[in-house]
């Protein structure tokens, strides 16, 4: 295989695999080349890739050395998919009765859901996560576009459970909004012992859903290492969980009124 | 940029664009070379992704001409996915009370869904599909590989509607399994008008949703271009549509039998 051709392969296959350890020998598998040069290309994909922000390609040291390939995503390509969205939704033809804000179609739009995986991959990808968990429906999507570029399971809470879950753990708490004692239900088998969850949500008004996320995943002896959410309300400020991160913040939302968001 | 840089650079603008239409402007961006040059590029592009059997990179003719790369997966690589998958799903503690089939772990992995999406997109990619559609819950991680690849949104038939799905239109089926009438919703602000609809499911026994789900989309005045499913069981093997693609069949499941699973 000629190095053009060779740059080609090793670039789809370090993109393909995000946050997963490659070998050499992983990354020459069908190529025809010395050691030393596949170390160039890696050099050459790293250096393109890093240039433009779009992304790194970590070096593993040891005996099983190797390569790690980070999803990245470039400051001005953040600012422009923020811009978009914000547009997007800032429409008052979106302001739903009671003062909900329609996001639907956003929370499952593909560029969006790539966008924002990366960008919540990208971070907490140092921390180590083991499993991506969220609650169904909304945030489902969301969840599977950053387990993908984390490459670990999206694992979903469940407000009613199946009998094809399995055993589950259940929880009960006091939900947010409608001040009603709620369920919400992980299975045994779907969720492992002591790992580090990222928790990935669509909306946060006060939190009462992601603490009870945390009781839950208490049972399973996670760790949570952040909560990463779409879109988190300006009201209530103080959140019933201490730290989170938001791409938006939505102001209060009335009929007949702009609608005000924010990127903090 | 030199050839080698140009040629990482795009090989990652193609594959972080699954079926979108690229002019050799948009490819371009960030880059300091001819379109001859551009044009060369793609070629090699192209010729590796094809000789891999890992995708296509189709020229769309016209004044708004350009590349279009479609995610691919060879015939070696299906091959194995299949046969690693049926290996983890033939496990006998996978039987659940009442014959049912453990599966969540298998639905929440990042490479699973990643291959599965794959797979199904290349399937339908050429039908046109505007709306990836599914049902909640355990579906919806593969539906959204799916409209990766397809660069479609993905539309979340759901059971129960809450405010923030706005007006929704609803319809009203028998289970297949539990013979009761049940209900299902979708948002008329997430589903287009007339558009041609790709259904993805994780699991089809009598497809009794997946009925209802074909007359919940005409109210939308939809085509159904395709059904893909994960997952169909052996009997009954005359299911309650027509036609549709499944990964995998599954023989009947009895505590203490052996699971058998083949690949249609």
């Amino acid at each position: 295989m000629r190095r053009a051709e060779r740059l080609v392969w090793m670039t789809k296959s370090l993109l393909d695999h995000p946050n997963q350890p490659l070998s050499l020998s992983d990354l020459s598998v069908g190529l025809t080349a010395a050691k030393s040069s596949l170390s160039e290309d890696v050099a050459v994909v790293r250096q393109v890739l890093e240039a433009k922000q779009a992304g790194q390609v970590l070096s593993i040291p040891g005996a099983a050395g190797g390569v790690k390939y980070l999803a990245g995503i470039s400051e001005s390509e953040r600012a422009g998919f923020i811009h978009r969205v914000r547009e997007r939704l800032t429409d008052p033809a979106r302001i739903l009765p009671g003062g909900f804000l329609y996001m639907l179609d956003v929370l499952a739009d593909p560029e969006i859901l790539d966008y924002a995986g990366r960008l919540f991959a990208r971070e907490f990808v140092e921390q180590g996560v083991h499993v991506v968990v969220t609650v169904e429906t909304k945030g489902i999507p969301l969840a599977v576009a950053t387990a993908h570029y984390l490459h670990v399971p999206v694992v979903v809470v469940r407000r009613e459970h199946r009998v094809t879950d399995g055993p589950v753990i259940s929880v009960h708490y006091v939900s947010g909004s409608t001040r009603r004692i709620q369920t919400m239900s992980l299975s045994k088998r779907a969720m492992p012992l002591h790992a580090r969850a990222l928790i990935v949500d669509d909306f946060m008004k006060a939190g009462a859903t992601v603490k009870a996320v945390h009781g839950l995943l208490a049972e399973f002896s996670a760790s949570v290492v952040g909560t990463a959410v779409f879109m988190a309300t300006a009201v209530p400020a103080q959140k019933l969980v201490d730290t989170y991160d938001s791409l938006f913040r939505l102001g209060s939302v009335e009929e007949g009124q702009p609608i005000f968001i924010t990127s903090p």
